[in-house]
């Protein structure tokens, strides 16, 4: 399979296809979506995740609430598309990209004026497809600028997963390593099983291995030793926020990463949406780091007790790189360097 | 339970009993060993585990092949004895310790000269007594000297498991955390999980909440943000293999552990028995690290595929921690510092 058959979310031959992420990597399943309640359950249960590929399921969500409507009346339409959008933005309240998408495909729709229901099923379909693309599009060129700082053979550390079944198509850190595949890099990736929920080892050994890519899967405390054995030559993660002065918040694990890799002499690439970079956000410090449950430490994965009933936990869901630790932050616009506050800036003027 | 409860071998009331650790956390068994068979068992399976607490088995092991002896003839006497000997040594053929303890209980009986049975069966018991009490004593002394470098209240960050069941008792870099409790010194303890075995969440979040000390259990890779967080005041770890010049062998993630404290600025302590010191070898580099088979990394611990049919994984079991991440070596005879090419052959003069 090559890598440009996997994509989180399909929309072909008039069907809305869903890679069902939480059967990965056991069964490999696109599943149909028939109705607003299927995609809704969908984002809920996290079959697809990765901001991107939330909006662009979202979008394509809400064009499938009314691509059935059978009657004339626009008004009609309107109430059962602000239904569907009021319904779909509640699956995950906290992801930006839904509530992004399903308000950039309403205000498409309000923007037509009192076109015919034909007019106004079309006008959405193609509103989600602009999404989808340009979320490729975006991939593609966060992969070019990425690929630009790379060189045939290298050694790739990532963490966690930002790759093609988080977004459009690509990734976006993983967008490099598919581009490079294609021009015939054989870089040799290793690849952090990024504990607790284990993204690296289920999703990001997946989609690589499936498209023919070198991949090495280590526990994350395995990073210095394949550091030290000579075996990287660079680090690649993605962002799930990014404050002004360039301190990017990620998957937690991602800032030992960082300063493991500036110990040896190895460059660390964030790649960063510019929709991730949050210019209110003075500093990594205001980032909030949001705690979750320990369960998913001691009892998620396993067959038996692995730590004693009642232990106490600490399990943060990312933890902020600040940075000085950052050799270059990698969006779709460029590649910035520091001094970030300089550079980030630069991007939105 | 207080910890001086907890010992991973005991000898009681004429029955030799071992602490079953793959039953840990969910079932703890002591199970009594009636004949060399069984202790054999028990060492090859891994229910007593750490290097000094399998000499301490092995000797204890080797006084019961011959407790029940019926004869008179002390040369018949000696022939069972050879042969529990070379029998039991076989269970683990790399532990240093079960060759070593196996061979100074010879060594004593031979020594005896021609005793009667009785005299050389009381020989052996007070002997396996001995190894039993000599490595209390040597964990006793590290655990006073690491004291002596702690403070009350201090957030202290370990990695694997060098405690209490490791050894005949106290642990080794657990030692002065024990001993701290007992002077009220109230230290907040964090234990990385330790993939991919998962010691620290099994055993070290175990034996510390056992025994009444604040313990919080992370991901390895949470240990950044915790040292970040301000929490960690000085990082304790034991050693497999320590190199003439100061470089440490220990579980792997260790030497990530060294560098992200030297970088937060927290000191680093590594507990060295002298018997792991190993005058002859020069460098880290000269420590051959064992490779572990990768269902270690994706198969062992989980109900559900965890990573894709056959993915390449890299496993090693240790790394090793270059001298100078190291702020002092804890011995039983004292406390190291750099440089240790000096501190260290001085222990030896």
């Amino acid at each position: 399979m090559k890598v440009f058959e996997i994509a989180p979310v399909k929309y072909i031959d008039n069907k809305m296809l869903v890679l069902d992420q939480t059967r990965l990597p056991g069964e490999e399943v696109y599943e149909e979506m028939h109705t607003k309640e299927d995609v809704w359950e969908a984002i809920y249960k996290l079959k697809v995740r990765g901001a991107p590929a939330i909006g662009v399921a979202a979008a394509y969500g809400l064009y499938l609430s009314v691509r059935d409507f059978r009657g004339t009346d626009i008004d009609d339409f309107a109430v059962q598309l602000k239904d569907a959008k009021d319904y779909l933005v509640t699956a995950r309240p906290t992801a930006v990209n839904l509530a992004w998408a399903l308000t950039r495909m309403w205000d498409k729709f309000e923007a037509l004026g009192r076109v015919d229901v034909a007019a106004a099923k079309s006008a959405l379909s193609n509103e989600a497809e602009a999404i989808r693309r340009e979320d490729e599009a975006a991939c593609f060129a966060m992969g070019e600028y990425g690929l630009s700082l790379l060189k045939p053979g290298m050694g790739i550390l990532t963490h966690c997963n930002a790759g093609t079944i988080a977004t459009a198509k690509y990734g976006t850190c993983l967008a490099p390593i598919y581009l490079g595949q294609e021009r015939g890099y054989d870089f040799k990736v290793f690849a952090d099983e990024t504990r607790p929920l284990l993204q690296g080892a289920r999703l990001t050994s997946w989609e690589l291995s499936k498209s023919g890519i070198d991949v090495t899967l280590i526990c994350d405390n395995m990073a210095s030793i394949v550091m030290k054995n000579g075996w990287i030559d660079a680090v690649v993660v993605g962002c799930d926020r990014m404050a002004a002065n360039g301190d990017g918040a990620n998957k937690i694990g991602t800032s030992g990463v960082a300063i493991l890799a500036k110990e040896y002499g190895i460059p660390f690439y964030m790649y960063v949406p510019t929709s991730t970079i949050d210019m209110d956000t003075p500093t990594g410090d205001d980032i909030h780091i949001e705690l979750r449950d320990g369960e998913e430490i001691y009892k998620m994965w396993y067959e038996k007790p692995m730590a004693p009933e009642g232990v106490k936990t600490y399990n943060p869901s990312f933890d902020v790189t600040p940075a000085k630790y950052i050799t270059a932050v990698i969006t779709e616009k460029g590649i910035c360097r520091p001094p970030y506050e300089k550079s980030l800036a630069a991007l939105f003027k």
